[in-house]
């Protein structure tokens, strides 16, 4: 059984606050068997590669074979359905779409003083996606991670894939090629994160690196942070949905299994102002999970995380949604535009009764890589910033420097900072002379 | 000496690759004290706190004397003198302006399947600044990572400074007033990130932490790194000058020392075309360096990682200039704006001879917070984003999701996410009955 929580009843306070900061997820401390594959990837290269992906992926490779060739990406994506093969180009078409939208503007300006300013911004040289193998190997995190960083203009792009037994995924292939990828390797684990960050005599390093992965990966990606870049580590999945009594209580039932057939840690919430609604939603969710495929991993998620949060009101709703600050919130209410503008905390919201969250999963637009475990707070969802970066320029003129540069003087012996000081005094010395 | 490199000469490549890679800085090893220091104030918190300044700082506090009161601030900012005053606000002024361009825009549209897309930027709601105290107590580094959370328009913004002795800097409080910060409290090292991270008695808990520290405010970061968001840690600074041979040598040598003094570990490097300007810079250099108060920080600086290169030409300078990925480039030639077209990678650029770097430090606009240690390939500084986070919004009507929804069913069909897809089912199945 899901919790279920009522605002009006004593002891709530508490029991929210012990269910925000529920552990879901005991991650194994690999770190230590982590920082030995990438000490030996570096010094050993292909050679390190090549017998971790033997070891753990069953998989004999030699440094010609660790990438697909072009004739396997053909032959693999010839495998794909019609029906597959048009569902991942409209997703493709849509995800680009919207990224498109995304690109920040150059800026310069001459200011009073008579400085140019500005800032100018460019893509990273080279970028690494990384993507599960098995049963998490999800063409659609392919498009999602691949069409930002072509949209921002990354000129290579690398995907490293793992392939146990030689097995690939033809969805993940196409989903590449139809991405701009340049190269796929059938590398995986710590030992490809390793590979990218530092390179060895047959991948080339990238810039930076994102993508999911299990705990292995997460643990190499915080290891080789400042190395190169990484995205945020996610966490287990999350949704919240708020729904008044005027929806069908199986769709948002089936909307909240959407995220708890993801993984056991995953966790779906409902919040509604009506409690009889709560429990016909619990109901429908109970008997969805008789027959679901994935019932074996939602039924657990859903027993140990899920929650049914009844309030007074829809105020009272945005209040607790921010305290959660969830990945997806889904506003199943008569008026969700007015509702959304109470919400200050969410990676992404689907407003109304016709947006089930799983739209935004493959084909809505926006990316499906968003803040978890309640980082939404203070960070955002993979945009075509993170492929990005920005330099800011500078260019005074003499008159500028005579208007502006004594206060950087002060500051500078303020601060005990000598060589600062003499730096702009050498140049107005040399504009006062001139006079 | 500083290293002289010269593209014409043999061995040039394998020098420059290995100049590239010389480690600058052996951080000591703190995590296990700070991972302590962690735990003490999340179990104690203000009494954890109170007895580690104590310990450290030889200050005695109480719950109530952590923070500043209004009059202590009041006492400290009237020490300062007229002109530091003008010169802080002057500075405030000008970095106010430049980062109120940065604001992104919200974007909405309705795309030709009749979904609504778009996002939405809002603030973090709390952040925490920390400076260092001591020598690198920099009230300019409390102006550039306050003026950007006010203006990103978060609510409540609170500073730590500790005050070793209970000696005060009121040029850092009074650069906190100016930048509108909430709250100055009077303690430092890895319990004032904890404090700030999880809260104590008395000090509320932040959501976005930055600013610079030493090895322990480092480690303490990244340990607190995913509970709240940080910015970037910083490495030791460093500047790369681009200048051809018109330029005055000892310009160029001062604006090499002023990145010298920072740091032992800092690093200045110029790239010439006319190896006789170098020369003569680097006599400048041992010139300047005779008198120079920080001396005996510049000079070992300088010695141990300072370098001149040579180079036959200025693209060859931008192609060398995007290896270094510099955190400061000044581009002291001709034709400063024909050459900065042809950089990729720089945290600042400094346009022509009239700009020394040390103008960014203070009174520019930009942010003097910057990417180091070759980081710019794939980050940028500090901006009013770093106290932003972007919520993605869609909105479909039932004639959107009939035209995008049987895409995604048969996405989640393939990747195995049954309720995924039956979430777009059971709409599609009413809106095909409504028909």
């Amino acid at each position: 059984m899901p919790q279920f929580l009522n605002i009006q009843e004593p002891g709530f306070e508490a029991a929210f606050a012990a269910f925000l900061t529920t552990k879901r997820e005991d991650a194994p401390d690999v770190d230590e068997a982590v920082a030995g594959i990438i000490a030996d990837v570096r010094v050993r290269g292909d050679l390190a590669v090549i017998e971790l992906t033997a070891k753990f992926d069953r998989l004999e490779l030699t440094p010609e074979t660790l990438a697909f060739s072009a004739e396997e990406i053909e032959a693999e994506c010839g495998k794909v359905g019609a029906e597959d093969h048009a569902a991942l180009e409209l997703a493709a078409a849509r995800i680009r779409d919207y990224h498109k939208r995304q690109m920040p503007k150059d800026e310069s300006w001459v200011d009073e003083a008579g400085a140019m300013l500005g800032w100018r911004w460019g893509p990273v040289s080279a970028a690494g996606l990384y993507v599960p193998g098995g049963l998490a190997s999800y063409p659609s995190s392919v498009l999602m991670n691949a069409i930002p960083a072509k949209v921002a203009g990354v000129e290579r792009l690398a995907i490293c894939v793992p392939t146990p037994d030689g097995i690939a995924n033809p969805l993940v292939l196409l989903a590449a090629r139809i991405s701009g990828v340049d190269r796929v390797y059938r590398i995986g684990g710590a030992q490809a994160i390793a590979a990218l960050a530092y390179g060895t005599e047959s991948i080339e390093p990238v810039d930076k690196i994102t993508g999911p992965g299990n705990a292995f990966v997460a643990a190499a990606k915080r290891r080789v942070f400042g190395k190169v870049g990484i995205d945020m580590i996610a966490g287990p999945s999350e949704i919240l949905v708020i729904a008044d009594k005027d929806n069908d209580p199986d769709w948002i039932a089936v909307d909240l299994l959407s995220q708890a057939e993801h993984d056991e840690s995953a966790q779906s919430i409902l919040i509604t102002d009506d409690a009889e609604f709560g429990r016909a939603v619990a109901k429908a969710v109970e008997a969805r999970l008789q027959t679901l495929e994935r019932r074996a991993i939602a039924a657990p998620s859903w027993r140990d995380f899920g929650a049914v949060i009844t309030v007074r009101n829809l105020d009272e709703a945005a209040t607790l949604s921010d305290r959660i600050a969830p990945e997806h919130l889904e506003l199943c209410v008569n008026d969700p535009d007015a509702l959304c503008e109470k919400i200050n905390h969410a990676g992404a919201i689907f407003l109304g009764q016709w947006t089930p969250e799983a739209i935004g999963d493959y084909v809505g637009g926006p990316n499906h890589v968003l803040p978890t475990a309640r980082s939404a707070r203070f960070s955002s969802g993979l945009s075509v910033m993170d492929f990005l970066k920005r330099t800011t320029l500078s260019k005074m003129t003499p008159e500028a420097l005579a208007a502006i540069g004594p206060a950087a003087e002060t500051l500078a012996k303020s601060e005990g900072l000598e060589a600062h000081g003499l730096s702009v005094r050498a140049r107005l010395d040399r504009i006062n002379k001139e006079l």
